[in-house]
């Protein structure tokens, strides 16, 4: 039974606690899979990466258009891959070793046996028992699997898979439409695989911005295969030969399955009820606006906790639960607010604040700013056809949501993150500054002033 | 001999000036050339329709770089030069028909012949004279053609008519290394000719930061023939076959000459010392605060007067120009605080306010910020091993300067302007907002943080 300080359970954004300031005390990290959690090995990064690499293939294929014949002859997979992960596995090895070297790190799965007591399964086998002052539950999520395709034995790949396989499918089918599904999509129709993508909702991106859906589900339908408001009720086949079964009798063929239909909270993995430590209905562990969970000396930070489930909302949270560990009596609380996101396809997303749904729901006074990228000149450059900027303005002026859809959106859309964060109103953003003229920012500007325009 | 109420010349931004609020005048409008100023027929909007075009064929080219081999397999310039010109010349022609529905339209160049008197020399033939209450110059600049050249009889182009020729040459020599011969020698370039682009000081795009200027000049001679530090002395040779002979007695042979070494204003072409108007000794006609020149009832804007020739900051003026002129009793004043830039090149360039050289040459105290692209995750998406953002701060936080290379440096750098114009400091800047991950994005906010670690 070994003793700990501090104990940190999970290595993505559980691996920015430990600093300078926690020198002299006993600290262990404890890891299930890889270091560096999501983001690195399965998630943002990787992604991001090959989502670039997809958007390079799109641009090839599209520049007919622009005038300039191009022509993709080959996609090597296996460099691309080996490209990605060649860059990022070492940084989580180095993350491995330098804790080793620093302190104690348990390599297995754990779970509480008691308050601040938890057991781990070592990868290597056998458990190591530990007990520690202070525990910070940073153990992320998992991707979900629904039964149809849990039940069926068929192969089947999720995003802890998918960028790590040996070739390319021809034809690869999705089940799910959220904005994993979508990157994907984007990623192997992009690389030059047929793509099929199977959502129960009527829409993708459900939830994002009503314009967004409709204008991301449009250019879903022109590039992929994408069946709507029909459910998987049976998967069958084998590997290289899978069939989903949707609940309208259509069978779709593939030889790749990527099941992308959610994410969860990886709480029911560290017999949470053991160590006191409260899970809310969806799985989440419940926290207080300090990052403390409800066992005393236990805390908790990204996926398994938050309403939020993205890197950089669990990076603040750690940088707020490290604080904390280090000045008990000066808490900073969490900051949930504005927390933008954005989906890495073609087109590209960018969003912050409420919807335009929302602002109905919640009853809002509210004015539609909105331009599409074809109403700016460097819209025109890029023959876009579809991109937009959509903001929601308050009777006061300030901004209730911006909804950026186009190249660049995730760019885009920071500016008026950091609008709303500032409190300015539309119009005075509109005004305060100069807009550099043809840039991809009138498409902001313009937005901001059809919005002050409404008064 | 016409009278009319207000008299505009120049149909850029000068054309943007004409609203409600002077109905019931009478208004003329007079043009020298095309309906549109230059920024529409020969300036910002086509330059960046062709930029856009060749930043797209040199993705394709870089494409292999990440894993997909590409080629571009014809570059259909009379479709891309077609495409462009589409697009924009009915949109003078339009603006051109309007005026003549709405008001009287003198095509020819003006110049004056007395205070608020004018003569016109039509295009048509035969002249029109006319006076007016008021008038307002906005008759741009033009390309300067320095003697060697002018004096040479060989044939040449500009910016006002390379963009229009029939056929893309093999080799396109490029006189001058400022933003103009920048943006062409990425165009051509990027559309597949051979570059040499020859340049009088040591680097190109002198007076921009000085890491701009290093990285952009280093970037430029891996992609073009770049002689810097040397003069042209002679031109020699015909069309198709063109000889620049440097003062080092180097010979280039090109099949088309490229003239880009800077724009003059067009006072020159007005007689302004008939009008009353003064021309200070770089050829600008000089302004007040409020854009009033010198001859009472005359009023400037853009090229031919400011400092910043820029279509953003002309707008801005014109803006000023026409509230002053429908109100005489609540002038405002022309505002040239943090006027950004851009060029439209491989890589982008965004800047905004002091460059670091002015910073010291000013004396001030000031800390650098400064990322690279390559150490943020959307920079190793996109395999870039050039671009950063770096940042100005003075001592109380607040950012002096900005400058951003790279990949939609563009788009970047207006969120920093934006964080300027509202006094907003640094480090205030990294924490208030939500910095989405792993958007590019993340390259302003490392530099911000860079700046604050300083401390």
């Amino acid at each position: 039974m070994a003793h700990h300080d501090l104990v940190i359970v999970g290595t993505g954004s559980g691996n920015m606690i430990v600093d300078d300031r926690f020198a002299g005390l006993d600290v262990a990290h404890v890891e299930a899979t890889r270091f560096g959690g999501t983001c690195l090995n399965v998630g943002c990064i990787p992604t991001k990466m090959l989502a670039y690499t997809a958007e390079v293939a799109e641009t090839v294929r599209a520049a007919s258009s622009l005038g300039v014949d191009a022509r993709v002859e080959r996609v090597r997979w296996r460099d691309i891959r080996d490209r990605v992960f060649a860059r990022l596995d070492p940084i989580g090895d180095e993350g491995r070793a330098y804790r080793r070297a620093h302190g104690t790190v348990h390599e297995g799965a754990a779970r509480f046996t008691g308050p601040r007591a938890m057991t781990v399964d070592l990868a290597g086998g056998g458990t190591a028992e530990l007990t520690a002052d202070r525990i910070v539950l940073a153990v992320g999520g998992r991707p979900v699997v629904p039964p149809p395709v849990a039940d069926s034995g068929v192969p089947f790949d999720t995003s802890d898979t998918i960028m790590r396989i040996d070739e390319l499918p021809e034809h690869l089918a999705i089940i799910g439409g959220g904005y994993i599904a979508a990157e994907f999509a984007h990623v192997f129709g992009g690389l030059g695989c047929r793509v099929t993508i199977v959502e129960n909702a009527g829409t993708l991106l459900g939830g994002m911005d009503e314009s967004v859906v409709e204008r991301f589900t449009e250019a879903a339908r022109e590039r992929f295969t994408v069946h709507t408001g029909h459910a998987v009720e049976k998967v069958t086949g084998a590997a290289g030969d899978v069939r989903l079964h949707l609940d309208d009798g259509t069978e779709i063929r593939a030889d790749r399955l990527l099941v992308a239909a959610g994410r969860t909270p990886n709480s029911d993995r560290i017999d949470a009820g053991a160590g006191g430590v409260d899970v809310d209905d969806a799985g989440r562990v419940v926290v207080d606006g300090f990052g403390r969970t409800s066992a005393e000396g236990v805390w908790a930070l990204g996926d398994v906790c938050t309403s939020h489930p993205l890197k950089h909302v669990a990076n603040h949270e750690a940088e707020v639960v490290g604080h904390n560990l280090a000045h008990p009596g000066d808490l900073r609380a969490v900051d949930h607010d504005l927390v933008p996101a954005a989906v890495f396809t073609t087109p590209q997303i960018g969003t912050v604040g409420r919807t335009e749904q929302q602002c109905r729901e919640e009853g809002l006074s509210y004015r539609v700013g909105m331009t599409d990228y074809a109403d700016v000149a460097y819209g025109w450059a890029m023959e876009d056809e579809r991109g937009f900027c959509k903001v929601l303005v308050a009777p006061d002026g300030t901004l209730l949501g911006a909804h950026v859809l186009g190249p660049q959106a995730s760019t885009l859309v920071q500016q008026l993150v950091q609008a709303m964060a500032l409190g300015v109103t539309a119009a005075r953003l509109a005004e305060v500054q100069y807009w550099i003229h043809p840039a991809l920012t009138e498409v902001i500007e313009n937005a901001l002033r059809d919005a002050a325009e409404e008064d």
